[in-house]
């Protein structure tokens, strides 16, 4: 028989960002873009923000930016920042988003290797690029939003955004764009090394976006209003000012505004249907409950990820607020959606935390496997742990300009650095980051699920995990907590025997460390890194704490 | 500045139907798939199937079918017609779904035209082949689904499906699949000219299968239970075969069994949420439930497309089920997913209907335009009247070894052959085919419309509307209707005073023909060609009815 491709009679309609935009403003121009502001929201329907994406391509081709080139912002969450979202992968730039809370060397590290040309940036901000001037040498212009303020010179041509914009006409210049152009940029925020850039193309960012609208996974709708807490400069907010463009549903930006009370505001004005957050911000808004009620009841689900959400947490809100919240799993290398902790149909009420607690099963479209050190790959049996890998048309293969190795495997895979298991039905349970999880006595303990059974504890707040070295068994765990109660005084024996019945014994920790508070990365997880520099410079106060049955042994099972 | 083209770090996972197949054998391996059978439904898991589909693709290849062969289907909605869907297009073969309803010429030149290698047929349907066995003879394998009869001789070797998968291993061969290889093909069924092919790709079906996911499109989900009724042989039955087994919903198929009381069995036994229907069949269900109640509360909508449906019948279905229709528009080139009547979103209960009637609005991703006779785009005002005509990542480009016109425009958009408009919000109004408007005095009269007007008049079964030459307008409509009670005695005169108070005066029509019948179309549509040539040919009973008040200027406004 033949044995030769057999090609298909399909158009070549490429699928960017230019179609998710358009579309939104076609269909959906009524639909919202609400922006906190201290004088009060700025309220904008689709069609005014899709004038000002227009006016803003217009505004940024008269600079001179073309395909191709980057143009960084460094925003909050806001209307204009959206605008940039559409208008410049839009025009065939790049999009480059800025993380507002790297360190100024990585943040001038990052514009330099981008070579960003124009840069889009929050009068508040101003102040960070102060420390970086020398790094802006090669951007041209500095477009600045808001604020009334001196721009300090800064080497570039510096413009206010509603001047740069005021002339300018409401069309969309013509460019014929391919769905492999890059159309926007992030950089993981590594914890070893340079940050690390990955591309996305007009085509995975509209996979992605289309595969979040599925009724399963995100299922954002026109009928959706959604609180976007993740920061647009983090691997794009979870994909969310797309899906929620091209779905029609109202976007409520909150700018800088992200204390629990403000929060507090906006979901009282607008009723969000839909939101992600960090799971410290969760604690953060239960505590705020316990001062004076706060009605979350408009959610139909709170999507949490970045670090891992316990099982406690998950009740708690469920408790509080009859909420589900929705596990993510994902990463800047994955666009960012991976898996979601959506329970099977046939999941009885009582299983429904355990699912939920998982980080969940791939998203259609995302394939997910666990390997060896060989990267071979290993049974799927809920029970095998291997180091997770990830294959799907939203997955970066390398980074930008990057010289290290690559992070894919020979056969194609990508490897997360996250050690886990999957079992029968697909379900992925993260174990650890592979340099987080702790090897004591030959075995691994999860710093993961340690924290999660810490938080259980009455009187914890916060916890993280943590290696010490120990003579005996090479590793043992050190549990720094947080009191919700910073006056109280901790009963730790009692601890160690709650702990007891939750994990094996030799995941107990003999040594602890009781902080008020705990230091956290540009992204809001729990900066092991810092807690680790704490702890080798003695800035800790471990307390070694044995009950008596442990004195002999206390790796073994 | 630059102006080349950046390019992303994204790897290059294709997209294909292999993807699918496996997602849905390895998230929802406990989902259903139910088969209509005389002597007891046929229940498999989405596990079980999936092992058919390997071993089905395991003989295919052992009869020599490699990438690029073309392996024909003539089936019902049945069990191992979903696992040629997955097999043949994972094996890199591509599935070429067979009209049954074809005339006997058509189906022996599709299966020619395509050079179908091997064809998998149900045991009833081996009738249909007898008269194009000379068409067969570049089939080389017959293999035959259910029966135990003998099988006549048709020249190709021939096998028994259960019998041919007997020995093979459950397992798929590994194929390395590109997104842009043709997975699988429609003829469509023309009703001018030989029948033409249309050939989905891997990455065209991937991503109609994603946005059908999509909240607001059919948003199917795990949840769901689909009574799938639209013919697997017909544009891919909507592409839900693939949406339902990405999304893990339960597939309810009728097989051959798809008369209204048969539907009644179905629903009662697995309380369907989803379901899809051409408006025929919908008023079929409305009969019989005056006959004996039948309850269809468990569906959360009714999907209706294939011709308009009349806002009578929307209403009709909210008012006997509460049962929501939605309109879905879409054509064998579009794979077929184009436009769906959603509501939008601000919507008042009193407008449901209006937006309900329309063909809706694009699904994201699709475009749609209005455009003149010169290709040139029209005003987008809810009223000018242009063809429509479509762009996106699963609209066809062209037909598969066609040697007539291009039905693409200079810029690339596909002519539909509909006539319609678009309003402000984005939503299609279809007014007519091209081919089936009638040209009054100058004046277009659209027959969709004036069908629906008829539609609401009492006593009306059934109406179709055709033009009849006119010496002094050009044409005249001829209203041609079936009776819900045959016996009865239409007063046409009344009619034509009910039908003033619905559409301007010159659209009443004079010429009436009251029938038993009205000849369908191979997809069950009102096969207009058919009653043209019954018209040239004197075999409709045409009255001549004028009220005295139009006797001087029917087609005057």
């Amino acid at each position: 028989m033949t044995q030769a491709p057999f090609f298909s009679t399909m158009m070549h309609a490429p699928m960017t960002v230019a179609m998710i935009a358009r579309h939104g403003m076609r269909i959906h121009s009524r639909s919202r873009v609400i922006t906190c502001r201290p004088g009060g929201d700025e309220v904008a329907t689709f069609a005014e923000v899709y004038q000002g994406a227009a006016r803003l391509a217009q505004a940024l081709g008269r600079l001179g930016v073309g395909v191709g080139d980057r143009v960084a912002t460094l925003c909050w969450n806001h209307r204009w920042h959206l605008e940039a979202y559409l208008a410049v992968p839009s025009m065939g730039a790049v999009l480059h988003t800025l993380n507002l809370r790297l360190h100024p060397e990585q943040l001038a590290y990052v514009i330099r290797h981008a070579e960003d040309r124009v840069l889009i940036v929050d009068a508040e901000l101003l102040s960070l690029l102060a420390p970086v001037a020398e790094a802006l040498a090669g951007v041209e212009h500095l477009v600045v939003v808001g604020g009334d303020g001196e721009v300090p010179a800064l080497g570039a041509a510096t413009h206010r955004y509603e001047a740069l914009l005021a002339g300018e006409q409401p069309v969309f210049p013509e460019v014929a764009l391919a769905e492999t152009w890059g159309a926007a940029m992030c950089y993981t925020t590594g914890t070893t090394g340079h940050p690390k850039g990955v591309v996305y193309s007009h085509k995975t960012i509209f996979v992605h976006t289309l595969a979040s609208m599925a009724r399963d996974t995100f299922g954002i709708g026109q009928d959706d209003r959604i609180l976007l807490l993740p920061p647009m400069f983090h691997a794009n907010a979870w994909g969310l000012p797309y899906t929620a463009w091209f779905a029609g549903a109202d976007l409520i930006l909150p700018g800088p505004h992200l204390k629990a009370t403000d929060i507090r505001g906006l979901v009282e004005r607008y009723r969000p249907t839909f939101t992600a957050m960090v799971p410290t911000l969760i604690n953060d808004l239960l505590a705020l409950h316990r001062e004076s009620p706060l009605d979350l009841s408009s959610l139909r689900v709170i999507v949490s990820g970045g670090s891992a959400v316990a099982p406690a947490l998950i009740e708690r809100v469920r408790d509080t607020w009859g909420v589900p919240v929705l596990q993510g799993w994902g990463m800047t290398e994955t666009s960012p959606l991976c898996a979601l902790s959506v329970p099977p149909r046939d999941a009885t009420p009582e299983e429904e935390i355990h699912w939920r607690s998982l980080a969940g099963r791939p998203v259609p479209g995302m394939q997910v496997r666990i390997a060896d050190e060989a990267d071979l790959p290993l049974p799927e049996d809920g029970r095998t742990v291997g180091q997770l890998q990830l294959r799907g048309p939203w997955v970066t293969g390398g980074y930008y300009r990057h010289e290290g190795e690559s992070p894919l495997t020979a056969d194609g895979w990508l490897r997360t650095g996250d050690l886990g298991t999957i079992d029968e039905r697909g379900y992925v349970r993260i174990v650890d980051r592979l340099k987080d999880v702790i090897k004591s006595g030959g075995e691994w303990i999860s710093s993961v699920d340690l924290e999660a059974a810490l938080l259980r504890l009455p009187g914890v707040a916060e916890a993280a995990v943590i290696a010490v070295p120990d003579p005996r068994w090479e590793e043992r765990p050190l549990a720094v907590v947080r009191l919700e109660d910073p006056s109280a005084t901790p009963d730790i024996p009692a601890w160690r025997e709650a702990l007891r019945k939750q994990v094996a014994s030799f995941w107990v920790p003999e040594y602890w460390a009781v902080v008020d508070d705990l230091p956290k990365t540009s992204v809001g997880k729990v900066d092991k890194k810092a807690l680790r520099a704490m702890r080798d410079s003695g800035r800790l106060p471990i307390a070694e704490v044995r009950n008596r049955r442990d004195a002999d042994a206390p790796a073994r099972r």
